[in-house]
């Protein structure tokens, strides 16, 4: 394996970066970047750790976006290799953070260095907005260097998110949006009692059992051309003192929206807050926007993406909307185009992560191949 | 106040026998019984002390049933006296226990005093069935002597339980019987999975909501002329890790009956699977029997009750089924006739406990008359 991405991929993984840690991730970065030119800025927001880099001051603006934060480990005696050692067994590169997201890191940067190489006098700008807050609560990390750049009107035209969207092999699924995401916590209000004297209580649990019988039989939407229906998932109850002869005072939810582009989350509100009330129900309810539902439904970047693809690979992508969400969210509304291109996420999040090495020099070839078809001195 | 319920309700009081602890309670109230002639068992179970006393060979059996334990004080900051430092203020004699029951305890050995000064070669016999864990889990209490006096044929024909049945003055209410109590502990289960991918998951509080409406609403029975229906709540309802985003894979109820004669537990449990399994569910479920219904409708015990608070206070007791379990159905199986009566319960297991001096003088006399009614020389 003499391709400069497993090296780099290695440095980065044997990091223990959880999140919101980088543990010098994103310096490794900066070192390499620098070399090439760019100017390199760390924006440090509370516990988390964001970097912005750019080579050149023209549009447009391409830009790698990811993550340097890695999830816990999980029981480490599960592990068949060492979470923070990374080591190839028979083709894959094994470690935490291998394919969720330090590979497509990795890839980026080598990308970057063969491009700018061959394009030493490129089209445009090309950035990086990396953070170590993407897998927690994404509070101080890609929407505050958002904020900083929509501050001062730098916009990015292209972002392209490392994602790991891949499903059986590398770019069989690229993510060109993301489905909007909105909780709702909701309490429910009785009158707390004691069970031998049920008429001078009122049980929560009753009054709210068939309004959740609705919700959960609702269809919310029938999706569209680019988007699954509108799901409902109810993630928390909890009512009770524990004790058998207790009548609860409240019962609490949780519940979560994945929502697609034929309705808004006001519009959820509102079929939500009907329901209640024609329950009768005595609640209170707080809503958490996480994040608007977006599109890239076509124009330069999936175009690039889709037929770097087919050049590296030799098949075509298909351009997904499913999954959970992705910092793209944050990127989206200042008007970006967003794709997701990453290896395959089938042992993501999970105990003995890995990736293949071969997956790792396409994707450093794709990324490389989609700078050519946007930024080349021929582009 | 010169009746010698009070300084003995006051010795009660004061010693913190809080579940199980008996805190010499029983000792003392044996030393009085010992010198009225009855024989004392001491049965200690586990971490529970119980107390079996006899002055007698001969049936019918009169026991006076009861319990020296207490609830926890509470928030003792929050008492206007020391809990367990009994004072009379205004009339009313305050500590913890005064109303549930230790005040019932003084009455019941002033009572038998009196009786057997009246009396001392009355009729059957006379006995004490005293436990310390009435306000605990009763499981070496009430339930273990009686399974001692049958192991060995020993009979009570006539119980009464000190319980405080009174509502808004002395003997208003006496308890003739009790609902049966069953509880239910349920788990639904689902598959747990991403809210982001619910095609893969199996929503267990989704599932479980037309069940639970349904349950809820449902009419179990109507009730009787000795029973109000029998009603169904569930006390506990506990489903989700905690995040937003994860889909439970099960979910935990817990529930519980109080129910009439109209209906056996057995039936109730035929019906909530039938329902379950109507729903289609996933479930696993356990019962705990906590005691059958129990009713003491008519007879020799009912008449001298009433008769005596008609004579100790002018005014008629109405006697009731409704409110919560007593050790009296451990009592009502052996075939014997049961009947609560105690002070005013507005008071007990809360702050500043206490009970009217003059209640607990109605209260012995009333006991010391329906001992008279049932067993005196001339009975
Ligand atoms: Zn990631
Ligand atoms: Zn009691």
């Amino acid at each position: 394996m003499n391709h400069p991405v497993i090296p780099l991929a290695q440095d980065l993984i044997s990091r223990p970066s959880v999140t919101p840690a980088d543990e010098g991730c994103q310096a490794l970065m900066a070192k390499r970047l620098e070399k090439l030119g760019f100017t390199i800025e760390s924006m440090i927001f509370e516990d988390t750790t964001n970097m912005w880099a750019r080579r050149g001051t023209e549009g447009p603006v391409f830009c790698f976006a990811g993550h340097t934060d890695v999830v816990p480990t999980g029981d480490i005696a599960q592990w068949h290799t060492p979470p923070f050692d990374p080591v190839i067994i028979d083709g894959y590169l094994h470690g935490r953070g291998a394919a969720d997201m330090k590979g497509s890191l990795a890839a980026m940067i080598t990308a970057t260095e063969s491009f700018i190489s061959d394009n030493p006098n490129h089209k445009g700008s090309i950035a990086f907005l990396i953070t170590s807050d993407e897998e927690g609560p994404f509070i101080n990390g890609t929407t505050r260097v958002i904020d900083t750049l929509e501050a001062r009107n730098e916009k990015i035209t292209w972002a392209l998110v490392g994602e790991p969207s891949s499903t059986n092999k590398l770019g069989d699924i690229v993510k060109n949006g993301r489905r909007g995401s909105l909780t709702g916590n909701l309490v429910v209000k009785g009158i707390q009692g004691h069970v031998a004297y049920p008429h001078l209580a009122d049980n929560p649990i009753h009054r709210v059992s068939p309004a959740l019988a609705e919700l959960s039989q609702m269809t919310w939407d029938n999706g569209n051309e680019f988007f699954p229906p509108t799901s409902f998932q109810i993630a928390n109850i909890n009512g009770g003192t524990g004790a058998s002869n207790v009548i609860p005072g409240d019962v609490k939810l949780m519940f979560n929206f994945r929502y697609s582009t034929e309705v808004t989350a006001d519009e959820l509100v509102k079929r939500v807050l009907n329901i209640l009330d024609a329950h009768g129900l005595d609640y209170g309810i707080n809503w958490v926007y996480n994040g608007l539902p977006f599109l890239t439904d076509k124009g330069p970047l999936l175009d690039a993406t889709k037929q770097a693809i087919v050049k590296v690979t030799g098949y075509e992508t298909e351009p997904q909307t499913t999954g959970g969400t992705s910092d793209g969210r944050f990127i989206a509304p200042t008007g970006a185009e967003v794709i997701e291109l990453g290896p395959v996420n089938a042992t993501i999040h999970k105990i003995n992560e890995c990736v293949k090495v071969d997956d790792l020099i396409k994707l450093s070839d794709c990324y490389q191949q989609i700078l050519t078809n946007l930024l080349s001195e021929e582009a």
